[in-house]
């Protein structure tokens, strides 16, 4: 595979290379797992970092108008019945008859249970809110809720953001937290998971300006999926129709992936209107609007709504940048992922483990692109073949070898992951030469 | 205040604050409020991804032998059964049989209800787990839990990461998240809350060796605390006594932190043997050991576990940092915080926001020193004075303002916060005057 194929990649081969590299194993595991749970092991935690801090720097601190914030995860009863989320935020379930087995009304195929062919019970709504019981005893405490999305963090914090910060229309607030949904039927490895992570923006406009806005939030989108290294060729930008639409939303484009199990959501971008603001200003008896301090011109912003999930960013940059070589006598595998996003830059061995002189030179070395690059790994474990394969495997772009001539002074290798090539750099060079690396 | 004195400070002068210039709201305000739930505004989230930055940069980046780990915050009832949080984690609770408040029985002065005079009721035991139903239908769903720590995440992994990273014992896993604990009395702001969120390490140590990985950390920890800022005067390492450690607890220290409030706990430092991976060992019949791959010894590595709460820390910083300086006709209110730990470094100004020369040069100016420096501000409000007041208070270390001289090549005007002084530089030097002061 020289670049992402669909049909040639499956899920099981990124679930299993998650799993051995130590990228995402299944929540719980020790005990049989959890289903819809997914633990991030030690480069997964790097890779969704870089990921998380692409993000930021493109979208928050690139820019004037983006404001962060960090709401708590779990909310009260009153903001999500505001935001329909009490009261709507379901999807359709049907039992089984026969074997009791439920499913989601609107996946199946047939009229009769897939597993037994039983027939299925009337369709019920299931609300997809994980709740729990806030408070000291149960006849008093207050029934609260994981929040279903970040978005709603930010709604209910839009009048302490213009009471603080002061800001001018348009401008957005950002949020990367956790979200739940406990979907009936979790599947497809990060896909659909009953705990997942967002990156949200609500970016707030003036009503006559939406479509514009829209228009430039479509473009950074691409832009930054680019960036991070998703296969662009396989993202497509569907417009939704109106009646597959949010009910309070004008526009509303799904960035849809093909995954290894078929082209499916992965971002989406919608144009949410004033429906959350007015929503909360009718249920919480608070103005929520924005004055113009220019024309003094009162409206309630619209928004426009960028939201990644970021999970699935993960789930479709491993299937991105997954490659199978064939080599003379067996398959190389490697990541080709971009040096910003990889969970390690560089890589810095030593030839040999137990030459001390080889050790303190390697050691000097990987502390000086450590303060220089961040993440960079030191792996002297097997031969030098073995850790080539290994870091290719982790989507490490370069490794560094100190062997008996850097001691003479005739510098070190680099080796380059996705073309194998060598080349030899003077001790000098070093920083320079990764600088103009990474900057390109 | 020339340095914090917890006598002088008032813990309503820093929630005013958080509350007044965006760092901290309670949750759910505009519906109010939810008890021990707080939301981070646009800079209490710059302050504190800086804060876990710059404990990644210490604890993760710079070292070669600890493991990231990033992982589901909903874990099912079998692990938490297994580490003892189902059947013990909890407070002694009782009501007033009058007006049937509820309190922590630990912490009453008196035989009777604070509130009304009425006596109590026996003392129950309260679980602090927050607790959910994962799956489709209630009779088919399984109970899960909001952790309680974020520790049980790292010791379910310890088998994933062993096969997947092949660590050498010492090692670590580090692990920023949430956690939850339902307090039977939420207070105090950040000090109590009932979701938070911690930083914590596991650390993985020959059971002849932990005494001295103990005696490490306790003074990394230490150091730590001073590189943030805290004010380490009033941070004091507090052995506990035996019998009142853990039960599986031969060493444990409270860093305690004189706040407003009063001197209670901070961070953590505890000496967790092999408790944990035994328990997880039995009660999933599986084998959690480490082979030495030098001696061929087999060994269930003890544990020492440093523990930071993130939002003590960030309370903590805000009283330490919280200066009052009376000038002729009022108070100068700033925060002293190191550049890396503020939420913005440095603040840019056009002297007038109404003249496109100086704007367009300060824009010029903000360009590059963000692009080098992350976190800067832009600030264009109001007149200098007030844009320096502004910045005091939230901390900015340097305001830069572009002013017609400017525009004649003299340079920028600096203005420092804790001394006020101001300096004239000189365009072409101001990046590295800048590298310079941040690198002290």
């Amino acid at each position: 595979m020289e670049k992402y194929d669909p049909e040639q990649l499956s899920l099981e081969t990124i679930v299993a290379l998650a799993k051995r590299r130590g990228f995402i194993f299944p929540a719980n595991e020790l005990y049989g797992g959890l289903a819809g749970f997914y633990d991030y092991g030690p480069l997964g935690s790097l890779l969704k970092n870089n990921i998380k801090q692409s993000w930021l720097n493109k979208f928050v601190h690139s820019r004037t108008d983006m404001h962060l914030l960090d709401a708590a995860i779990v909310m009260s009863a009153k903001p999500l019945t505001a935001s329909g989320h009490v009261g709507g935020f379901s999807d359709p379930l049907v039992e089984c008859e026969k074997c009791h087995k439920r499913f989601r009304a609107d996946q199946l195929d047939s009229d009769s249970c897939p597993l037994c062919a039983g027939t299925f019970g009337p369709v019920r709504n299931f609300n997809l809110m994980l709740s729990t019981q806030v408070g000291a005893v149960e006849d008093s405490s207050a029934t609260a809720y994981l929040r279903p999305e970040t978005a709603q963090g930010i709604f209910v914090n839009y009048k302490n953001i213009i009471d603080t910060m002061s800001p001018k229309v348009p401008f957005g607030v950002a949020q990367i937290g956790k979200a739940y949904r406990n979907e009936i039927t979790p599947r497809d490895f990060l896909f659909r998971q009953r705990e997942f992570e967002q990156m949200e923006i609500e970016f707030f406009v003036h009503p006559d300006t939406w479509n514009v806005h829209f228009e430039y939030w479509k473009d950074e989108m691409m832009e930054w999926m680019e960036e991070i290294g998703l296969a662009i060729d396989v993202v497509d930008p569907v417009e939704i129709a109106p009646e597959d639409r949010a009910h309070y939303s004008s526009r509303t484009i799904d960035f849809e992936f093909t995954y290894p199990f078929g082209k499916k959501e992965l971002f989406g971008l919608a144009y949410r209107g004033n429906y959350d603001l007015s929503q909360h200003a009718e249920h919480s008896k608070t103005k929520l609007q924005y004055t113009d301090p220019l024309t003094n011109e009162t409206f309630v912003p619209h928004v426009i709504e960028p939201s990644f999930g970021l999970d699935r960013a993960i789930l479709a940059l491993l299937c991105s940048a997954y490659r199978e070589e064939k080599t003379d006598d067996d398959v190389r595998v490697y990541l080709e992922l971009p040096p910003h996003i990889a969970p390690y830059k560089i890589a810095v061995s030593p030839l040999l483990k137990n030459k001390p002189e080889l050790v303190d030179q390697a050691r000097s070395i990987f502390g000086k692109l450590k303060a220089q690059f961040g993440n960079v790994a030191w792996d002297d474990n097997g031969n030098i073949g073995k850790r080539y394969r290994r870091q290719d495997e982790i989507g490490t772009p370069f490794c560094v070898v100190i062997d008996f001539e850097t001691l003479e002074g005739q510098g070190v290798t680099v080796r380059e992951r996705t073309t194998t090539t060598q080349e030899r750099v003077a001790l000098d060079d070093l920083e320079s030469y990764f600088a103009e690396k990474f900057s390109l």
